[in-house]
């Protein structure tokens, strides 16, 4: 009664949903080199993507409301899918964010959270698959866990360094806190994947 | 076993749900163009229908406890008498907000954020009795969704213009920018109800 | 068909977890009347009663996953472990944040709010064993809902209070704010909790 040829589609789906996000980081990534012109661009280019991300997650949402039997809870599939898409629509508001407030010089441990969100994006992307066998998801998840904790670790300590560094400058201070805060909520949802990942293993154990 | 007469009554207290963001908005829009005693007393009045509409939810909830057979699915009854919620109490926060920071002058585009609530607000109002007959239903949510995506841009504009004009009075555009996100909130809840009449509505097709 | 020994372990467990709620509420009183040096070492006990906070959501969260029969509705307990861990998540990011921000001198209002919090836990800790026989829980959920509109007030008053006091200090008014808000978010979940049980009392009834 559990799997079916047809359900695989399911992971089918998830993996691309993760692939977006991928893509997202990388995106990211590259805009936070970029000059003003440049970084339009790629925001625009990331909001394309979090388009495709959005069709993805409706895709299995229909899906979920269209058949009877799916490969595991109706309700972790959805959740995952919703997680997912979170994180892609955090890390959009953030270059969304860094174009709308015209920074331009960002601190570099900015640099450094966004490296995290792309080795989570990355894992997260290859252990989508993996939910078809519930294979070695362990190693992904425990992962995944430590590379938050290391982000909010940054975190605190770029939130403090702003408070330093911009005690003369309120407005810039403001700006950059909340792109920053931006970027440790997309680590928090990657995070979410993970312990939603998590739960549905040991319910399948 | 899906509709029974007794059913009709969510039908009912929904519209009625949706009625008071009709009044709320409305009372928002007054609010804008009123001097500060005018704005306290509305601030109240919107209270007050905010009390209506949680009376509303509450009495969606308790009968959903309470009875077996519903009209449709019961998360989906729920999810939508509590997103009708989220949007009374957003649009109740920015008044509130207003009168707490004794703001005088709103710039222009907060108004047209009103405006755009307000027909959110009659919209959903007209589609919620036509949830009994899943009558022209598509209509409303393309609509809902065209005006939320105004809405946005209207909203980055406004954050872009209070950067600039309030670049060297940082506590007015710390109390601006929370009053515009509440109301783009405000925009999104109005969305989030029109995507979940969409997802009932293809479930019962 | 409900009720059955092993049952029980539910409400030792929702009661364990409330008990954390009020060491972290007295932890976070303690750290308001310490130096510099003392909050430090009290927002790492803080960080320790939140993990052990953490442990007990989990527990429930995967004895749920493991069993049939509860002892009310499955997503009930899970909502309620939920809610409760959001109380405590909220407890300890106020002490964090009053750290990470090196703040020294606090409103006394916000020895209030605190005050209150503790007030709440002391009364969530002493109705979570009470689900069991589902006694004398109105007065839990009537008081509660009393106490959140009093730190509702109190939040109110202080915002306008440092909006007066810190008009010239926008980076200190920052820092604050934040702080009462999360406070005011804390004493909310507490209440989320109450209409929870409410809820759940008045199915069972």
């Amino acid at each position: 009664m559990r799997l079916t040829p047809r359900d695989t589609t399911y992971f089918d789906l998830l993996a691309a949903s993760a692939q977006h996000l991928v893509r997202g980081a990388s995106l990211l990534a590259e805009l936070l080199g970029a000059d003003r012109p440049g970084r339009e661009k790629l925001a625009e280019e990331m909001h394309d993507v979090e388009h495709l991300a959005d069709d993805a997650t409706h895709s299995i949402m229909r899906r979920l409301n269209q058949t009877f039997v799916t490969p595991f809870d109706r309700e972790d599939i959805s959740g995952l899918a919703s997680a997912l898409d979170d994180c892609m629509d955090e890390m959009d508001e953030a270059a969304d964010l860094i174009v709308l407030y015209k920074v331009d010089a960002l601190p570099d441990r900015v640099s450094e959270q966004v490296q995290v969100l792309q080795r989570c994006a990355e894992l997260t992307a290859e252990a989508m698959p993996r939910l078809r066998s519930m294979d070695k998801l362990a190693d992904y998840w425990v992962e995944v866990n430590r590379l938050e904790n290391q982000a909010d670790k940054l975190h605190r300590k770029l939130i403090a360094q702003l408070f330093d560094d911009l005690a003369s400058d309120p407005v810039q201070l403001m700006k950059l806190k909340e792109i920053v805060e931006v970027l440790e909520n997309a680590a928090d949802s990657f995070e979410k994947v993970a312990n939603m990942v998590e739960t549905i293993a040991l319910k399948e154990s």
